[in-house]
């Protein structure tokens, strides 16, 4: 754990195709990272599904200020919490860290929906509780 | 072209890696999507070097709104504008189309620095001509 | 069409994040532009439904060889034969060119399965006969 | 360490962006994680400098056999052995496991180069003792 903003942390290791040309981590990875950590919470705590379940999370939206860069060999401490969770949808905030720099900071809005209509269901049951466990008290 | 709110237009197919377990395209590819328009730009229009230029562009903060779902096999029509042109800095607003129907739409800042010293440069000459070219009168 | 060593050509745009630290397209992404080129054939022609027909490819074997560098931006464009059809498998070729010049040459094997088992099944219809339409008389 | 075949081993935790349609890992990834093992040990161990180094190693063959597939969330644990060193070149042996299950198993050929020339260098000093330690003796 890097810092307590963030009520769970995971590490995520680079790889070589994360860099880029100009030598470091591309802007497109750090979503990558972000639908990594937020989908193994989904999953191992939420009771999600992947396969077969009959809800599925779409992301409708995401966001990332970048403030500093960092290079494969090395990996990512990720925090993850949640600012606000509505009836069907959550907003995550996604710090990642290198060496307690802070490298970006993210968000990511996911509409929890049926997977055969795509249309917003509740998040209830498991699915709930995991979420209000990433709950910072702020949203 | 699919409307007159952007001034340039980019195909981009799509790949079979761009589907994710939903079977559609996976929202981090839309980041890859607005990278490889906007850079194309600048390489082909403004005489950005990536091997060897002296002045980069690095992303600082970009977002994305997504509307619809689309699949490979198919492709986005790639609408590209300028809506704020600073010394050091532009923001792009893009627009990500299938079929005349919005997929999703973007926002990306690049600020352009020196690529030794990483500090941030004046947008000059050629480079800032391709840029006033995508402006819209807005920014 | 490059040369008629191959019945199919598909043109492939790169990408931004196609290059990696050295500046050229990494060796990763050929794979991608492979599956990518196989299965839009399959799709078009072979009548695959990837989202819920019962059978699927996977993929049991690639290789590839590399010849030349090429760069984003820019486009590969590729050729597509089968060398071997048999009953529940097909081993495709891929050739990739830039400008006439071969950047990569590939080897994809195919074993196709009932989506639920998992177990190969024969080669039939609509996919055999797109199937045989790529051979070139080798196999 | 899975077996005793490999004398390295490294870690590779799966992403969400590694499964494809069918739910499993793509083809593709295993290259990627080839890409990112033998890189890890070139940089940390046999000293590669992969942003100004005067030497670099371009792949000029790849290969993959699949006996079983994998899924995120999850993690591969990725054996590495060189099975021929040559003057200017190297080849690698990968072995990709699941909780003790072969899931799949890579080559990939190495040349090392002058970064500006392209050339081909000898593989000298702390890099051919990084090469030397991966070998088992059967190349």
């Amino acid at each position: 754990m890097v810092n307590a903003e963030y009520p769970h942390w995971q590490t995520v290791p680079l790889r070589w195709k994360d860099n880029d040309v100009y030598g470091h981590v591309n802007n497109v990875v750090h979503y990558s990272v972000m639908d990594t950590v937020i989908n193994t919470w989904l999953i191992e705590r939420g009771g999600l599904d992947i396969e077969t379940g009959g809800v599925i999370g779409l992301c409708v939206e995401s966001q990332c200020k970048y403030h500093a860069s960092v290079s494969f060999p090395g990996e990512l401490e990720v925090g993850l919490r949640v600012d606000h969770l509505g009836r069907s949808s959550v907003r995550y905030e996604v710090g990642m860290y290198s060496k307690e720099t802070v490298i970006a900071e993210g968000r990511f809005v996911h509409v929890f929906v049926d997977r055969e209509s795509r249309r917003p269901v509740p998040v209830e049951g498991l699915l709930r509780s995991a979420l209000e466990e990433l709950r910072t008290g702020l949203g």
